[in-house]
């Protein structure tokens, strides 16, 4: 019997898709899903007449394949990972390979690769980015892992990766849990950019009043600017076109406004707070989507609590243009605050310098977040891959100065129209905060060493100090 | 022998602080601490002549207390709490209460609870706040457990705590770890606080060029206000009088702008996020520490960052006012927020209607966030213990409503001087997202159901819905 290239656990669609594009590639794929009938119909299927071997039992799909085994599984992030990781691991050999492409938290994949990796097994935690359509064509693919083990997977991963114009979407991410790290943040990008097209929307639509053909056309034009074309403002332009066949409204018009999601934005914000990183845009967001889900509080609210009359009296078209500023200054801030969240993981989590030009090139293809922007990012980091923060990089830098105005007007009428753009806000404020060398937390540390004795720094000499400031006892008297 | 009524075990200053506060309100006290050097010290010292019982192993420790045992422990958060659960486990009996009056983790407080429990003991998670002076004079105190339990408790918490107008400062909080849950909200509040006052004197300071002397006057109004009255404002107003000996500047100047933290705020925000409740001011303050810690590299970026010149033009003595109602409109989001929070941990972690308008009043004193204000939250739960936001009751609507202008004005001269107010800014986004029916998110799930088929709801009818916008690989194409 001859033996299978790769093997593929879980045939949902991703899985199945995955598979396809591998078979697709040149390489013959075993298959397991643990209901049969999936894959029976699989085979009748999708991948009748390929190079497909079904299997119905781990023994089966581990037996039919070439050595070092190459599986990739597509199961539920969670226990049905770890659950799997036991039923494999006696099966496996030295240097076999299990790499999990689900969206599993980072700290899980650190634990799993050490287990593995005691058991002389390798263990890939991979982000797979680009959806259904993506996995099938062409994914951004995240790989973090042991750096030996890659070069088994690498044929085949370059191979089934988005393709751009500078090489496949696809680098050796990192050790231990990196991969799906860098795919969680990729994620908190996400959120970032989406939230921003939102605020913008809002603007367009509620501060100058165009409709939904004009809202097309802008998103379109942006579309053909080298700083916004991208995956999701092409979208944006294309869902302003659509009609409901029912209600023969724009379809946007009829969906509820209440956003969900799936955690890997909440876990972006989480992480940044344990590494002590500030992430103000993507924590924007994410709260932004909470704030949508509680509509009918909103609605309650919205009866009680009138804000100012959403009036615009300036050159609409000009102000289109700034507000197109306004976004594309806050995207520099919020892929900002990502990257110095990844740089801070290089060190914190993994003791292994993550490429972040590579990381921005890899996110050029595929996934949800591809755009022309990743290649001026790329750019940056090759001219210094040092830099401590994409602000500082000279071509965003100069942008932004010279936007600055524009981003601030725009943040001027939506605060005096009573429009909420916190994403755009939290961008403006990350900015300024970031520029200035003096904030006015000397008198934060002030407070906490007169309440809390948690003594404070001096600019003028090194050390640690402690005032007395006035007697405690008279402070809290007054307002007792 | 006779048995002393209390025991404390750990005598750094909060629990010699504490000790000697239920002493001089007529308990007798055993105290226990690892280091027995430590002990002595304190009977030496501070216990001398009153009565108190030195301890020196867990064993006479328990011994010497009447029962049910009532002891508290003032130990390290952490593995040390769980250390002495399993030193004290064997040695305690039914009906014996050990109370943690760390600032320990509410998660973890559930879990030593329901150890306990299992064990026939009562454990309590008590929040303490007031620092080191309102240990030893009175502080706020949040105690969890049993309700049952808490009947043995009362008698000596209700002695020891600040004592304001309408009773001390204590009330049983609810079961399990709730008690730890509401003195890290409380913590996130007062991060929000500190963040508020720090943005008001930056623009006071630096848009409006006040001296100390002219600070210290207007924080020393704003305390005479009933809207500010607060002890964080008052030391504020303190902080700007005292001058360096060594510089002979004011001491504020000299001191470093990088805020420590030492992570119940970061806590708060995590709560928050993963019981998908948008606490916004307090993030922002959170963030703002995070921020302020990163000196070296701001120094840097201030460099080469330039922003707009500070520049005001107006009437001072009026945006003196303006930026008081935007600092007291902030300060309303926030606890809007915090109390938000509390309220979803009432549902979601203790399945127990934790009492908002008693947790107001009981931070009225001892605590750090003690205001005059917080009279005014505790009135409108009394008023409406259904309300759903602080932004409804309607003296805050009113107030809000009345002073809005002033705070987007503020907001509008902080963004066009390129001073950061991050907190002022999130909680007009709070304000300006809750009062609004329509967000535009529905685009986010536009873009979400186009690219990833997660589906959408209809303004119209209920159920989920899915549309093929357009061929998705012709919407990839453009972008790749």
């Amino acid at each position: 019997m001859s033996q299978q290239d790769f093997g593929v656990i879980g045939l949902a669609v991703m899985g199945e898709n995955l598979a396809l594009n591998v078979e697709r590639n040149g390489f013959s794929v075993a298959v397991y899903n643990r209901t049969p009938a999936r894959t029976e119909a699989f085979m009748a299927e999708r991948a009748a007449g390929r190079r497909f071997k079904a299997t119905y039992s781990l023994e089966e799909f581990v037996a039919s394949l070439s050595r070092p085994r190459r599986i990739l599984a597509m199961v539920k992030a969670g226990k049905p990972v770890d659950d799997l990781i036991q039923q494999l691991k006696p099966l496996l050999e030295p240097g076999d390979i299990l790499i999990d492409g689900g969206n599993s938290l980072y700290t899980d994949t650190e634990r799993r690769v050490a287990e593995m990796e005691a058991a002389g097994l390798c263990f890939f935690g991979m982000g797979v980015s680009g959806g259904e359509e993506g996995a099938l064509n062409g994914p951004s693919l995240m790989p973090g892992g042991s750096r030996e083990a890659y070069q088994a997977l690498e044929p085949i991963l370059t191979k089934i990766a988005a393709q751009v114009d500078d090489g496949p979407c696809v680098t050796y991410i990192g050790p231990g849990g990196s991969g799906h790290f860098v795919k969680m943040v990729h994620n908190g990008i996400e959120y970032g950019d989406m939230q921003l097209i939102a605020e913008a929307y809002d603007l367009l639509k509620n501060l100058l009043g165009l409709n939904h053909q004009q809202l097309h056309e802008v998103f379109k034009s942006w579309n053909e600017t080298p700083e916004l074309n991208s995956f999701l403002i092409e979208i944006t332009s294309q869902i302003f076109t659509y009609i409901d066949p029912e209600t023969h409204l724009p379809l946007v018009d009829v969906i509820v406004d209440a956003a969900g999601q799936k955690g890997t934005g909440r876990w972006t914000v989480e992480s940044a707070l344990e590494m002590g990183v500030a992430i103000p845009t993507i924590t924007a967001a994410v709260n932004a989507r909470i704030m949508s889900s509680i509509k009918a509080e909103r609605m309650a609210a919205a009866q009680v609590l009138p804000g100012p009359a959403a009036h615009f009296s300036g050159n609409t078209e000009e102000f289109i243009g700034k507000i197109r500023d306004a976004l594309y200054c806050s995207k520099i801030c919020s892929y900002a605050q990502g990257m110095a969240l990844i740089a801070k993981g290089s060190q914190e989590l993994f003791d292994h310098q993550l490429h972040l030009g590579e990381i921005a090139r890899i996110w050029k293809g595929g996934c949800i977040i591809r755009a022309g922007f990743l290649n001026k990012i790329k750019q940056a980091y090759s001219e210094n891959p040092q830099l401590a923060n994409l602000l500082l990089a000279p071509e965003f830098r100069q942008t932004i100065l010279d936007k600055q105005a524009a981003w601030r007007e725009v943040l001027v009428e939506a605060t005096r129209a009573g429009i909420a753009v916190p994403a755009f806000s939290a961008s403006l404020e990350y900015f300024d905060s970031y520029r200035r060398d003096r904030l006015p937390q000397n008198l934060t540390q002030a407070q906490r060493d007169f309440f809390g004795a948690h003594t404070y720094e001096r600019l003028d000499k090194p050390g640690t100090f402690h005032t007395e400031w006035v007697p405690i006892q008279e402070a809290g008297k007054a307002s007792v």
